[in-house]
């Protein structure tokens, strides 16, 4: 049963804390976040990106971004390892700033600086990336929880942060 | 701890199983599915659209869609059911066609033809809709484990129609 | 024949000097240009907020941003004046910062702070907005070159500041 | 002076003539039409996509969009012809179906089936593809205008197929 899977996936999760706490202090070390990803995983990223917005954090969704330059950090997301553009944007950006990579598989991202590996078990009724497309908008919520603990931050301060326009 | 929190919220889905084989159905029936939500509650709804394309499905997200007509469903995704454009969509919509909702609240959609709450528990460090946002992403990739299955279809046709170009 | 008409179109754009002159003031005056349309009109905005990031100005569109503050700048773009989250955003950024329409019609906006009336001539064949989304472009365009003098940067500057990851 | 400029351009349009009914003619033979570029080329190909829409065409914008098919038609919009994700569907879109380039300067795109090239004069003010896009947008409307006539479809068609719910 695929929610019986969801559940091992969460679990697994447990083995990234040294994750969450190396990619929270690169975000707070870093200029500026640009994050990408393609498909579900750009969606993903999207997510991730209006949450750093709200802790008030400098951060560009790769599609809508300026230059990307030293001192700036780049959140990868591709289960494959394998998206064209995001191998594209990692050759880039690799002889620029800092680049993180968040897969199932490394693929062709194997030698990014550093790379988060999400432990995934699949299912065919959760077709291509769908229980890592799902572990990862996890995963990265909990980066938010990390940065919101290290920023003392409450709900409160994201929620007076917030979009109050739409 | 937030892993705790979310392996609980997940068990909850289970309670949901006529409301998958519901939405699933109307799906089916439907002449186009519509798609909308504001801010990250949108962006979970496009990775539903994207999956809806994978099965062949006449799927719009409704930034990007033509006009909603009769025999059309559309599908509201919003955590406290009080999200102005998404209340607007919905009055414009039911004089139309069908509309269902996915909330954690129903707010001002308590009228819907069919209200599909997820029961979340919250905690202060998963902020506003962030639970409800990944249980709307987990609910809704059942929703597309229970159409694959309705259809007949497997992960390979799943390959077969996914974007093959970026 | 269409391009005449558009020709016309453009034309009629000299006689808003005075509005680019003064969006560009504001822009450069605000803490946070924050933009927002629905449809082609959010599109034509997408593309403002783009070369504002290469001018280095702190921009948002509005469906990707934090909140709205006191010394922050919205600016709307709606041919009809009437679009309704458009006119939503406006009703509430009122009573916190600085908001400026461009418009077609002022419809709901006509109580705006400032009020930008593009003059369009029309054609069947540029059906529904299509005159105005062209004209809003060429104007918004025509405030870029106008923020560049103002802030004495050339082409290469914007090169420089460019997306170079895609 | 850029509006000068800009009008200098628009007139160059009319050499385009051939251009437009042979895109508008392969638009209306395709299965399935798919638009791509990236920036501000992407958002002016969303403009276009939006306005297929409201013709009842078969359309999708590349980043959101099922397997591009035998008898489908993918339309690029790159300015440069150089960039990198607009050149790599590119290449994996030829071996499938038809490709039709939009282009200031042909490129890597150069052995397209067919390739639109804009005829664009430039200014330091219209920086980087300002122009090129300005162009692009027109240009695209005017298959627009050419598709309604083709398909006797006035106004009030595309006023009833437009977005009703937003």
């Amino acid at each position: 049963m695929e929610i019986d899977i969801i559940i091992r996936n969460i679990k697994k999760l447990e083995l990234l804390k040294e994750d969450i706490s190396y990619l929270s202090n690169k975000i707070l070390e870093a200029n500026n976040v640009f994050i990408y990803g393609v498909g579900r995983s750009g969606y993903i990223g999207r997510c991730f990106h209006l949450r750093l917005l709200n802790l008030n954090i400098n951060s560009y969704f790769l599609s809508d971004a300026p230059a990307f330059k030293k001192g700036d950090l780049l959140i990868l997301i591709s289960g494959s390892g394998k998206t064209d553009s995001v191998v594209i944007a990692y050759e880039k950006a690799k002889k620029i700033g800092e680049v993180v990579g968040i897969v199932c598989y490394p693929g062709k991202l194997k030698d990014l600086d550093y790379i988060i590996k999400i432990p995934i078990e699949k299912s065919q009724y959760l077709p291509m990336g769908t229980a890592f497309e799902q572990m990862a908008l996890i995963f990265l919520d909990l980066v938010v929880a990390e940065l919101m603990k290290k920023l003392k931050l409450k709900e409160e301060d994201i929620i007076n942060n917030h979009n109050n326009l739409l």
